[in-house]
């Protein structure tokens, strides 16, 4: 594997999770795989799960990590060809690229969405810009539209909770008082297509998310009827796609209750709003998989970084 | 030991002391200890001599180390519980501290005093917060109230420097521009109380720091009169208690000079203010123990680790 | 060595770049000799390659690094001698730079020119308040004069590249929006000064270096007439050193070109705005040394810390 970019560089899902629930039993078998390599961390935006976890992951493979936020740490960089750089950007992607890639063995990025230009976030100028100049192997820590570590912490927290042949798995829009990115939710739509689940997503309307990603999947209107029977119910916010970045309702009836949760399961990529976009009841519950889908993105970075070092 | 939040959680101070007098002579010799072991510090101020000592004193047991600015890289914190989650704060203590759980086995704090709500500040409630909800052991880099890593080096200097069976020891206020926390003074104090030290308090009135942590301890208004035979003289500024946070004077009369120092040995938990603080000829003295403080500052940390690791 | 300030720092320079070339050809032969040290590394300036190959190196030689922003994390310095810190400023030089020399065996620097003041960039304050108190070595990543690190990178792209006895070497002034530091020209031209080229300076008038480091160099201030059969030409902006940090010129005339370059190599320290100091064609060529300029920042950074770690 030379890139992980996206879902679709998984070859083959259930090895990925096999593998990543043996690291996670016993995550330093592989500390000599890393020596004397080296993982540059490049933040455009702010993180917790993912700085501290994709560390994490790297430590237990004997990798050296070099951590940078580069917008305020760095240079401003150009994105465009052929540009006359006399304005406020000081380093072109080409060179930034190139240098990062002399310094280190694998590079990893974080560059949200801007939501503001939806053919810009589209085009993910910052994680394609490094996948295209970059000699060494990229992994996406959240871009404008995917958020694979994430997904592949979620298969793996799923593959631990799921007791059924067949379970179904409910994707849910939530409310939230500010515009979010679509990367989650894409990330996650696309690892449920991997999976033999009986798979609905729930929004209001004018909250479908891209059409090139959901394809045929079953989109159900009505938030309870959607959750109805679930094992899995998994929430998260995004923006209008098609109305691009706009927050076009904060509707409080969309908050997840232990109501409509029933015996579902609880799933979050965190951080989340309390009271917002999940009531207390079902943080604070026994059926809140929140904190072990955290956990498990340090196995998720690992199996990803080690598959990386092992090619 | 689980947590170190305070001087109170020194079980033995003559044992501390001895051992971490026996890791400055010889600092890696545990380096097996903390490997494969990681610590987060987790800053919500800026720091110095913590961010580098606690690295080091961690380094010096074989762990690895993540550093993070977590006001500016990661997400703003709620506090309160119940609340309705939609305005700036992202992410809530209880998810925050339980998935940094996930990434490492200690986590350092440093959260400092608002010095505009007193309530509040008392009720730590970054420390406590993690305290509460992380299931790792919590070290404190400075709260509100307390700071005892910095006691802990100034216990060791003593030690290191103390030539008479009971010393005279002075804490004296000092003036300085801004208003400054009382967590520096609480845990010195908290420290003299565990030694054998003839203990003297001396600041101008209205500065009078928490009763219930200065008890029954001598407070001498007249700081001539209360340095007169000091063999240690621990300067400090704080801004008030009573009118909490208020700066009430800036009288440099108050200031510490070669004259009133007089044989005692000088100490100062640093960053200090030259010339306002204390005079120029003082800090560049013989006396001076500043720099010796800062050093020990790595052995406070190792000894704390080194009793979580053990424990 | 002491420290590593200027290129008049290099003893030796066959010896050193020859020392580089088999650091590079395997770089972690030396991983035995900076175990259990560690190097901070201070920044009171952005930096990518500095920050990432300087980690690099240190890693390669089997240090522990920590890196601190000093501006943002730390506390904000005061360099005078004999004030009353009254102001903003929280911590003297004298104190930090002895705290600092504690924590870890090795400290580099960077602290980039104001260029407000040339008395006080010259004073280079920063770096030598750290070299006059510091009890440790001292390394400059660029200081308000001098960028020996990059020089030193420079010579052994030179060393590598070479094929004539005495090669024709332009060093070549280029516009830019912003007025910058004269470091980097600086510290290239005292480099040429240690080796048998043949060395042309050229730059519009007004645009005359220091010529107490140029001193009896050739200036040359037509351009094309300079880059005339150049076997190597450095490309860099820097703001009038006479009419002090003021940008005189912004003629794009002056901008690099494939025409201009001839049969040269192309070279610069990077970041470079594209089309404007540099056109793309000279950049996206053969003839450009530019990423192997970055890459050579390691072995630059490692051989000083090897002939540190060493002495």
């Amino acid at each position: 594997m030379k890139h992980y970019l996206s879902v679709k560089d998984i070859d083959s899902l259930p090895d990925w999770v096999s593998e990543a629930r043996k690291l996670k039993s016993n995550p330093r078998a592989f500390e000599y795989l890393g020596k004397g390599k080296t993982i540059c961390l490049l933040f455009f935006n702010n993180s917790l799960r993912t700085r501290l976890s994709t560390q994490k992951a790297a430590l237990n493979l004997g990798m050296e990590v070099m951590v940078m936020n580069f917008g305020s740490e760095g240079w401003q960089l150009e994105f465009e060809d052929g540009v006359v750089m006399n304005q406020g950007k000081s380093e072109h992607i080409k060179e930034a690229t190139k240098v990062v890639s002399q310094f280190c063995d694998i590079v990893a990025i974080r560059a949200f969405a801007s939501l503001t230009n939806k053919e810009k976030d589209e085009a993910e100028v910052v994680l394609n810009g490094f996948t295209k100049f970059a000699s060494i192997p990229v992994v996406n820590m959240e871009s404008s539209v995917a958020h694979p570590l994430q997904a592949l912490a979620d298969a793996i927290t799923l593959d631990e909770q799921n007791t059924k042949a067949k379970p179904k798995v409910v994707l849910s829009w939530a409310p939230h008082p500010k515009a979010l990115p679509h990367a989650v939710a894409n990330s996650f739509v696309e690892m449920m297509q991997l999976q033999d689940v009986d798979f609905v997503i729930t929004h209001p309307e004018g909250y479908e998310l891209n059409p090139q990603i959901t394809k045929d999947m079953v989109i159900e209107y009505n938030q309870k009827k959607a959750c109805k029977n679930a094992d899995f119910i998994y929430v998260k916010n995004w923006s209008s796609y098609s109305d691009y970045g706009k927050v076009l309702s904060q509707d409080s009836d969309w908050m997840m209750t232990s109501e409509k949760l029933g015996n579902a399961k609880f799933m979050h990529c965190l951080p989340v709003r309390r009271n917002v976009v999940v009531e207390d009841a079902v943080l604070d519950g026994e059926q809140s998989l929140v904190i072990e889908q955290a956990n498990n993105r340090t196995f998720a970075a690992q199996v990803v970084l080690k598959k990386i070092l092992e090619s």
